[in-house]
């Protein structure tokens, strides 16, 4: 019987993710599975806690890996929080924006909108005029755009917001060890996030962090969460305290994935890593600019991560892609909604931003182009 | 920098779940990361699907693994069905029955049960009798109640079914992969497990099957899936069809470990690796005869893979069972609600299931006891 798993081939990912494992990482995952409820593995359990309140800048609590890929992250931040009627202001400039006003609409919130240009940032003043028209519960805003390759003001928003109410709901999929995040001080309520951008884990945990103020706010619910499966006031037994209480079996393995990519990220230092990402991005931006190809987002807001660029006139753009994964095994990523077939996503994310990757890069595009 | 990873030591996995590996499933889980619509990887997404078919017995085109823990499967199949209001009669004789209803409950359901004594099994009579007094739209069971060891008369209920309106949905988290499911012949509509226990995979998928009824169900929905990550009409253009929409990014390395845990089922042949449960059951159920242990549950309805055993008078239920960890790397399960302290749960789930570590269970429990 023919094995699929054999013929799988190393891929060079920079792409809007996944974005390159280092093989001890690999290697942790088939580390021998313990028990969810070992003594050891709750170590292993209390470690990753702590890189992830030492790399979020956070004292929060409740900072745990959600047993789902980013996704599931969001979910579990909106599901937990949002109850029928509930006033929610979501800032789109992006497909994950607008994944954010689907999911809180689901759960049956009250959800505004404001709308900027793909490929542009939130501006902040027009959020202020927002926010002095209507109190919200929640106002959410994605920091790291995958769609677009734009850094939102994630901290002049939340200085907008400090002293209220509301809650500050940020999506840092993508920015999540690319950038710092220094999340207290930001006045972030509620994070989420993903492995396998640029913690460089494979897919399959989305690290979330709940302030006290979003904790209480679950807590006093005036109904259950509608979702078992991530229904925080169950899942922080398991995962703080003396006695760790079963809810549903922990991914193990997944989980010493994690645990090792975040000890690469704090062995490497993290302002280490911050400034390998912004490097790497000037070197790539630079190279792309001598082969005649130019960014879509202004340097102002640009993410280092993630690189948006114009497809140059005349070039086939599910072709290029195309041959640069069979022939050179450098996966890119296309546009999205209104950005498709007009630009590519080029990811340094991670393990994936180095020097090495960003020239095999442009090598292969001068040769296909 | 110390790294907890280094200590992990090899635990015999005896409990109820996670079971043992085989290496070569976290050596698949080591492998290099593929881009989620690589069409390398979408081959090995069909080759799961194929395998997850002709075990489960089913000619059900939405045969899929969902990214997250089995509790996950069981969120997905009910938060895809109920809406509010939506009659459910839920089958309850151990904690899984309880979950079954608190799930449904938060989705608004207007669940009824029946309930029956904890280590006994859902008597047909009685299910008989209740629907004929109510229609449902989903009638639900536990296969293998992992709590207790009861494998409960599912093939008789669907019997009761057939022709009906009703859905009929079984939870086949611990018997999946240990005894056969003929899932079509015994007219299950709906049906989810999980990859840690006699898949003997890791914990962190859930395999899930949906009917052509049961899709029908979920597109003829009057609302929208409040819950965005679970959201089958979405989720199925990713797993089927020529063009694989992206919709969250699956947990690629995971799915490795799926594909060989299946691979290996295959390899081994299904009914063979039924009869290997069954006997290593039947040398573990003689074994602790002949040191004074007895079974909880009757023969006629006891499951292979979960034996639940009465605690010998004046033993140290906690004791035993973290000096059977510590000394002999052997985890076994507690009991559960009304049967904590009471019983003990030996799991021989899968790759668990083989002579030799019944006979290192046997030998150790003497050796404590």
């Amino acid at each position: 019987m023919k094995n699929l798993l054999d013929g799988i081939e190393k891929i060079t990912f920079m792409g809007p993710g996944p974005s390159c494992v280092d093989d001890s990482v690999l290697k942790a995952m088939a580390k021998d599975t313990l028990g969810h409820l070992d003594p050891a593995f709750i170590k292993i359990m209390d470690g990753i806690k702590e890189n992830l309140k030492t790399l979020l800048h956070t004292e929060n609590r409740l900072t745990i890996p959600v047993s789902g890929t980013g996704s599931a992250g969001m979910e579990s931040c909106f599901v937990n929080l949002v109850e029928k009627g509930d006033p929610v202001l979501v800032l789109i400039n992006g497909v994950f924006g607008m994944r954010m006003q689907d999911v809180a609409t689901r759960l049956g919130g009250d959800v505004d909108t404001l709308e900027f240009q793909w490929g542009t940032p939130v501006v902040v003043e027009d959020v202020k005029k927002k926010l002095a028209d209507k109190k919200y519960k929640i106002v959410a805003v994605v920091h790291a755009e995958t769609s677009t390759g734009v850094r939102n003001p994630v901290a002049e928003i939340g200085e907008l917001l400090k002293g209220s109410q509301s809650i500050y709901l940020v999506d840092a999929v993508t920015s999540f060890g690319g950038i710092e995040i220094t999340m207290d001080k930001w006045g972030i309520d509620v994070l989420y996030s993903g492995t396998q951008k640029c913690l460089s884990c494979p897919p399959g945990l989305a690290p979330i962090s709940f302030s006290d103020k979003a904790v209480a706010a679950v807590k006093q619910r005036k109904t259950k969460v509608p979702n078992w499966y991530l229904d925080l006031t169950m899942i922080m037994n398991y995962w703080e305290g003396e006695t760790r209480a079963y809810h549903h079996t922990a991914p193990i393995n997944m989980l010493y994935g994690l645990y090792q990519a975040l000890y690469l990220i704090v062995e490497e230092g993290p302002d280490n890593v911050y400034k390998r990402h912004m490097e790497n991005h000037k070197l790539l931006v630079d190279g792309l600019k001598e082969i005649g190809i130019s960014m879509l987002v202004d340097e102002s807001c640009r993410l280092p991560m993630l690189n948006s660029v114009h497809i140059p006139e005349g070039a086939d753009d599910a072709g290029v892609r195309k041959r640069l994964l069979n022939e050179y095994k450098i996966e890119i990523g296309a546009g999205l909604g209104p950005l498709a077939g007009k630009i590519w996503r080029i990811g340094l994310m991670g393990h994936t931003a180095r020097p090495e990757n960003v020239q095999k890069l442009l090598g292969a595009l001068k040769a296909v182009l």
